[in-house]
């Protein structure tokens, strides 16, 4: 018997034509896995051991994810937009289970987090059988059916399968005093864990693992090693409940481990356990080979595992049949076929990237929204010293990209010292920039009652925040007239002043009158012309961009002719302004300038927009129809 | 007997301890690939081809590739400069092979190349016993080992596996008159196929397909599908000789393929083949999914295969046994610790990464180096419209910009006509931007005696091209002088003029003497001065940039200092200038502008550079550091 060698076994007696059938298999059967996940950095972990288990696998899953609220408000939109097919996931409420371990005193990194896979067996459904127990910092390298199998190798008694731990801690000589929880040996690791729940519940796993903490800690002050301390000592009581795992199955990576005595010859590493707190920083003489298999698939692009399982039938993850029908309507020889189809595309979306703790809310608060690619990165700083209060920014990367502006955050004194600043990645998908779809993922996040709605390349003069949140006591505040008008009557709009762009682009801006906002002391109301595209601030609940526009053009225009058409009224400012920052023009912008193509199909889609507002604001929608059959008038 | 169902055997008789040895295996054994390819195109494909291999292998491996001039000097760079671990390549002529086979005509999209894989037995080392060849256009979805233990189940006779060709083309009732080659039933697909070179010899297999071909083609008019047809041919008369391998093995993805049969049950595709010239436009029902493996590929950053195998001892590949001693010798607790990394990484180069097809060598011809990344990608075709020459570009692009790269210039017309500009993949890895790294890329390509010495913001003058090549008839050519001092004397450098950025960084460029500039008619000579930074012209063979130079900062100067050093003499040139465009700044020079580390690091790495000047070139060095010391005089 050879472990963790798989060849494949095939008949010399083949003949022609008998190659082209495989022998039919029956539907791979679901498999269900559990993972303890809290906070910002637990979420991008496990995003990334997903990832490698969706890589290998072609069984269908089921997550059972076990969360506090920060996670599961990232997950859940995750999996959401990710739509992997023959994917299940199902919350349990983290703070719920607590109680149940939180008398536990334990001294270790993963907190309370670990204890948590002590109670599953009671916080699962009751009819789950069986279920695989994952830390968040392992990583796959194999099919997780593979480990699955092993369950069949279980005897009657035994209801938990572990690998040895792969470190001498348990052995208890690795210093003077040092006196570790009872274990079998070596003891057992954690980080992976085959469980026969319905076997732990007949057993009274509950009372079983309670009785044997209780105990424990008459004598030991604290867990060192939370959950894996409790699992040896019940293990070491009832040794009949273990059934050990082959080494290749939770390879650990901890400062002293002995995994190289796993490792050393086999070729075949199935899961990889970063159980250092120095995570990939950790020194390990292979360190090298481990660290480029996680990066692997950290830097995945998560779209691609989107693919259907072949011999799989499952029901499509929600809305994808509608969203394939509307795919497949599009007609391919359409000059407007990549416009279209970007516009259906759905990003997946991974919001609060990072740690992201908002102030409470204050009355009348502004967040500046925004949305931004690699290559505006280094516009971060200057905005957060521009702008002091809270920020929510979409950002359109790659997977791997995602992690080089991970870096450059922890890189940076201004950036890393900002908790207000909430970062959202929509993971990049098709040719054009989908930067409406961007703007509402990051409107759609603002904690505050307003927004000031933004471009990456503005810089907010220094005291617009201030300004625009009534003033903070010192200052004059025509501010006010904002928020009076908000509570009561129509909507508002303030026009921030674009200097620069003005010359760029006058009649986007014509309207706010500059020779008049330079001499006014107080707001003043302006009408909406043709091709207006002023910044605004405007309450948070305000109509979400339509995200037909991808690309250069009318992205914003749009969006002021909804504000209008919703009757929000508009009032400029007399001190708030935004500056202009020259940039390279983006991709997009040359496509645009270069391709009369490209012109036609905003052509078209501004045509099937003023058909749309048509329909929803009947005869009152026609005046922006009227006004841009107009040549501008004198601005 | 399953097939292509492999699951993991484990005894239950497992005890604590056991599992952590795993079973010892002999170490693995060394598989042989062929693969033929020729031109630009294939390069590429073959990359992709190479990261599936290397992705799920477990074995040393040794590539053996046909291939023509073209693809030789790709690949031997793309090896060389890789460094994957256990992994040796052994490269054949193409054109030596091409008479023996050019007889035959052909008519199928792979041309003659297809056909050369009848002559392998031939053309490998005698004492090769067996080989897996493959097409460039297949992706592997496993491990190649498990496609390699499948000649342990060829009989004696058995000298070739295929798999079953997946269409009814064989069959010959595709159409009126259609008249296939002859094949057994549907005959075999040659996109993967075992060879067992040793036997094949002995059963006189040259003579064998030879046979056979001339004699079907006193009745047949040409090849249709080229090696294929005569594989086929030979094996309807000697069935003995082929065993049939498992469809999974080379699922092909062609336009009427029977494919579905072999996949729709089977959970475990192996080897995908693109065999149809529309390639990943094919339709066809599941081609998503399929495209998703491929684009896994396409965009997996080769990087990270640089891994090495265990229970593999193989000696590492050349040059990483003394770059590994000199990254151990870097202290980590350094503050320059990333910068000196940044220096000694080896980045993985694909040369001519798209079609690139010089003029014939002209005399006093001049190419433009440059470098760029991602974000300057809009400025390529300004380029192209400023500069008509022929130019080399290094980018610096991770795997999957490296793709989206390809996809701008097919989109653009303007790049699209040009096939005088080779662009030069540099793989990004580290966190610096290894500027110099990459100009001595592109400075290596350059084909013409001269080069212009540029950086991607700046436009030449319409007029410099021509200006520089000794004037084309019609100019007033001050140029002349660069062309009769270059041939004997000392060497000699053109300083065009920076208008723009002589503002921004006056001590860059104050020898050249605007002033003087201005109104000269003739080329007058200027002196070195500290910190001075002139676009140049220079002979092809001139010194290469210091690689210790990475991010932003002194990259340039160091040139112009090594170029002085020589004794270059540095000509500014009446008429000859480029022009600067304003862009948003780099990330790198962000962070130089926001951390003193980074630049207490340039400092330090001046001081080592001059260092090593004094070593090189004596006291002749002294000025350089004097002239540093010195505050600048009046411009």
């Amino acid at each position: 018997t050879t472990l963790g060698q798989a060849r494949p076994v095939v008949g010399s007696h083949l003949r022609v034509g008998e190659g082209l059938l495989p022998t039919s298999a029956p539907p791979p059967q679901l498999l269900h896995v559990a993972i303890v996940c809290a906070g910002h950095n637990s979420s991008r972990d496990l995003n990334t051991l997903v990832k490698s288990v969706l890589f290998y696998r072609k069984n269908p899953l089921h997550f059972h994810l076990v969360t506090d609220a920060v996670a599961r408000n990232i997950l859940e939109m995750l999996f959401h937009t990710w739509m992997v097919p023959a994917v299940g996931v199902s919350f349990y409420d983290l703070e719920e289970l607590k109680p149940q371990v939180s008398w536990i005193p334990n001294k270790h990194y993963s907190g309370l987090y670990g204890l948590m896979k002590l109670v599953l067996p009671g916080a699962l459904p009751p009819d789950l059988a069986r279920v695989i127990v994952l830390d968040t910092d392992v990583t796959f390298a194999s099919d997780i059916a593979e480990l699955w199998a092993l369950f069949a190798h279980f005897s009657d008694k035994q209801v938990i399968g572990l690998v040895e731990n792969q470190s001498d801690w348990y052995l208890g000589n690795l210093w003077r005093n040092h006196r570790p929880w009872p274990a079998l040996g070596r003891g057992f690791n954690t980080g992976v864990i085959l469980l026969r729940l319905g076997r732990l519940r007949q057993a009274g796993w509950g009372q079983m693992w309670t009785l044997t903490a209780t105990r424990e800690l008459l004598t030991l002050p604290a867990t060192s090693l939370a959950d894996q301390d409790i699992f040896n000592a019940v293990i070491k009581e009832h040794p009949g409940l273990v059934q050990p795992l082959p080494c290749v199955w939770n390879v650990q990576l901890s400062d002293h481990t002995l995994a190289e005595r796993c490792y050393s010859e086999a070729s075949d590493l199935k899961v990889i356990h970063w159980n250092s707190p120095k995570k990939l920083r950790v020194k390990n003489k292979h360190v090298e080979y481990f660290r480029n298999l996680y990066l692997t698939f950290l830097e995945y692009d998560g779209n691609l595992l989107r693919r259907e399982l072949f011999g799989c039938p499952s029901p499509p993850p929600p809305g994808t049949e509608q969203l394939q029908r509307a795919l497949a309507q599009l007609d391919e020889e359409d000059a407007c076929f990549e416009f279209r189809q970007q516009q259906l595309t759905v990003h997946r979306v991974h919001i609060s990237f990072l740690p992201h703790e908002p102030l409470p809310p204050r009355p009348h608060d502004v967040t500046l929204v925004a949305q931004l690619s690699m290559d505006r990165l280094q516009m971060l700083e200057a905005l957060c010293r521009h702008w002091p209060g809270p920020m929510s920014l979409a950002l359109y990367l790659t997977d791997a990209e995602a992690q080089q502006f991970l870096r450059f955050v922890e890189a940076s004194a201004v950036l890393s010292a900002r908790q207000d600043v909430a970062y959202h990645v929509v993971y990049r998908e098709g040719p054009l920039y989908p930067v409406n779809q961007l703007r509402n993922v990051a409107l759609a996040q603002a904690l505050t009652p307003y927004v000031f709605l933004s471009d990456i390349d503005f810089l907010p003069a220094y005291s617009l925040y201030d300004y625009l949140r009534w003033g903070g006591g010192t200052r004059r505040t025509p501010g006010k007239y904002v928020v009076a008008r908000e509570t009561s009557g129509p909507h508002l709009v303030l026009c921030p002043l674009l200097l620069r762009r003005y010359h760029e682009w006058p009649r986007g801006h014509a309207p706010t009158d500059y020779a008049r906002w330079r001499e006014a002391q107080t707001p003043y109301r302006v009408q909406w012309a043709a091709d207006y595209e002023p910044y605004v601030v405007v309450p948070r609940d305000c109509p979400r961009y339509d995200p037909r526009f991808v690309g250069f053009g009318w992205n914003k225009v749009a969006h002021i002719v909804e504000l209008d058409a919703q009757e929000y009224e508009l009032l400029v400012l007399p001190e708030a302004f935004t500056i202009h920052l020259p940039h390279a023009p983006s991709l997009d912008i040359s496509r645009f300038r270069s391709s009369p193509a490209y012109r036609d199909c905003l052509q078209a889609l501004k045509d099937e927009f003023h058909q749309d507002l048509s329909r929803h604001y009947g005869d009152a929608a026609l005046k922006y129809l009227t006004a841009l059959q107009q040549p501008p008038g004198p601005a």
